[in-house]
């Protein structure tokens, strides 16, 4: 597969790194790396994955298990083995991904980031390369969920972009990770909505019958763009000499023959899908666990992904889509597969069955570490609480009372019963 | 629960058939049954249910096993039982549930018919009653599927309705009866839109808002309603000394604690999706059976919900609305439960881990009866052929020429790949 013609023939290249380096950010490095080899007019060859440096003992199973069990650097391990041995064991990474321990270094004059890492690590990654970077580099965020506090809901996209002076879109989906790194199909939703700085100017070397994702130029007033947004970082734009940074630039980027890429430009609804799944995730267990069938599941799904939709409705008025939530893999997709066997259903079920809490489950099987559904229940549910809307998401308000010991399985089906006719 | 305000104090109360008597129809029965004991202000108590008389030996397991083996009159030991053990063993059955082998007498003087059977024997069914019941009466077809052939697609309540003269809506949802007779909380989707045969003129005795629903006149012109529509039917105005048979009459008859209603007006949509999602479940057995795991079957229901939406919006683009198949119980929430284990789903899944044909399971498992997706598969698919349009539903093809044996089920997400960027 080569890119689009409009992408090539430029007399520079994108260079791609990628930020974060376990399950999930050494799988996305593979189907990167595949892509550059596949479109080399348009990207450098050579990725960067910047992996945060342990030692590591190649364990006994492993194929490059050569009999030593002295601890190496993990770096090194990825560079001459060509598998991320602890975090992505059994998989061959590509050869043109370079495993770098520096992450100053690894992002230096990329024009593509890639943020693949736990969003603890987020502001600390943001403070060290801040000013480090190229100012017209634009990223994607892997990372799901998203911040709620009672002030309101910002996205990691956000979050990152503003800690870096960048525009930063969202790739979500129905993506468990090791089945994409073992090449089983699967789709993902990128989400790449910059501001049109310039609509007037699109760039001439765009073969797109509307650039509005090329910037070519600096607004004189950075805080507002041609489409009325607003927007707290000021943007530089993407020079001419390199092709233009588009929703065919990022799909030549990412989709593979098993990883099929679909295109958005609701940014906040492919974010918000990927975090509010996880308190639906909870009740569709809830109800599995209570024994109650294939029915109340589907049920479940059903009312949450509607609460998922009016959430973004709500909050994200101005550019939420509807259709993000409801037929994009970062929505319905993505809320089947957390539902069918993902961690917060697993665990909510678990509670139920045995007749614990879920609390009590993190603390047995997780080691006290907590599920993104049960945080993101209760950051959700205070941030509703203090706008007086928690009967207006009976079904995320059930969950948060569920968890809180308030209410009981028993109760959903009373508590989400108001009606929903036309 | 009793019904809303202006249902009550009318001369008359609606009278309640059911026209099955099967697994389903006596889950519906027991539903409708509780539903006319708490409203008798609306409804009469006692209600019909025909039954398909056959003598049946008791079976030794049933608490009403007596140890005589002598078969009986299957409507006596429903009656004096209150159970139907052939189809709904150890349920009991409300008592004001009349089991009635003649399907004249059962629908005489029903204000309410709610058919309950399988589609084979539709056409019997109304040649027996047309002109021995109510002409003013109204249904409700419980049946899944639709009719589909080279010269287009009709729905089981249109054929109902045009076989008896009256209007006809239609009951669908995540409905595995088993579940709902154990009263394990799901939901359902009703679709009632009768012609508002005059709008100018509403039942004063109405208390809705927009009395759409409420038919009290015969219009001059029978064949167009005040909405514009066209029907085939010629239809007779409920006479106002019956509470108006509306979307608050039909949910105090079906919504139960344990069985939420959804009013809606979209009776094809509601049709549709309860007879496409079975070629989606086929899909998503197949790549299951393949191994490919959650990833790939969020993937097929998320492109199969697609092509439903599309299906419906292209053949009866007039009246349907995406939000029936992507918001409510009789779309995407069937399609889930269908995917997790339905018929379809698990025979599909089945054919390709032991390497032979669905057609072979068919035989094997189900004694050469047919699935109901293979069917609806196929005739879809000679619909499409029919009018070119195969190359628009992928999955829809891909289903149809896996099961013919000219593709593989790893061609799928090539298949499946066309772009669907906004």
């Amino acid at each position: 597969m080569t890119g689009p013609a409009h992408l090539g023939g430029h007399a520079k290249k994108h260079k791609v790194t990628i930020v974060g380096s376990g399950n999930w950010g050494s799988t996305i490095s593979k189907i990167i790396a595949e892509n550059t080899r596949l479109n080399k007019d348009v990207f450098e060859e050579q990725v960067q994955m910047w992996v945060y440096e342990e030692d590591v003992a190649i364990p006994a199973s492993s194929k490059h298990f050569k009999g030593d069990d002295t601890p190496q650097k993990l770096t090194s391990i990825i560079n001459s083995c060509h598998e991320n041995v602890k975090y992505l064991p059994g998989i061959t990474l590509p050869s043109n991904i370079v495993a770098n321990p520096s992450l100053v270094d690894a992002v230096r004059d990329s024009t593509i980031l890639v943020f693949n890492l736990p969003h603890q690590f987020i502001g600390k990654v943001c403070d060290q390369i801040r000013g480090q970077i190229l100012p017209f580099a634009r990223g994607i965020s892997c990372i799901k969920g998203v911040n709620v506090s009672d002030d309101g809901v910002s996205l990691f996209s956000e979050w990152i972009g503003d800690g870096l002076d960048i525009y930063v879109g969202a790739l979500s989906g129905a993506n468990i990770a090791n089945e994409i790194a073992a090449e089983k199909w699967s789709e993902t939703t990128i989400a790449y909505d910059p501001p049109a700085m310039d609509s007037r100017a699109p760039s001439p070397r765009s073969g797109s019958p509307q650039p509005l994702f090329t910037v070519t130029e600096v607004p004189d007033s950075v805080h507002r763009d041609a489409r009325g947004r607003t927007s707290k970082t000021k943007l530089t734009g993407v020079p001419p000499e390199y092709p233009p940074l588009d929703h065919d630039c990022f799909r030549a980027l990412f989709h593979r023959p098993y990883f099929h890429v679909q295109m958005v430009s609701d940014v906040a609804g492919v974010s918000l899908g990927g975090a509010l799944k996880n308190i639906v995730a909870l009740a569709a267990g809830f109800v599995d666990g209570r024994g109650w069938g294939d029915n109340a599941k589907a049920a479940i799904m059903r009312i949450g992904l509607m609460e998922m939709v009016r959430f973004g409705k709500e909050f994200f008025g101005e550019t939420v889509q509807s259709a993000t939530f409801t037929e994009s893999s970062a929505g319905v997709a993505d809320l089947i597969t957390s539902c069918s066997g993902g961690r917060n259903f697993r665990c909510a079920k678990k509670a139920v069955e045995k007749g614990i809490t879920v609390d009590q489950v993190e603390q047995e099987d997780l080691n006290g570490q907590k599920l993104q559904g049960t945080t993101t229940a209760y950051e959700v549910n205070s941030f509703l609480k203090a706008r007086g809307l928690e009967k207006d998401y009976p079904l995320f308000t059930a969950v948060n009372d569920i968890l809180r010991g308030t209410r009981k399985v028993d109760d959903i089906p009373e508590l989400v019963a108001a009606v929903d006719d036309e």
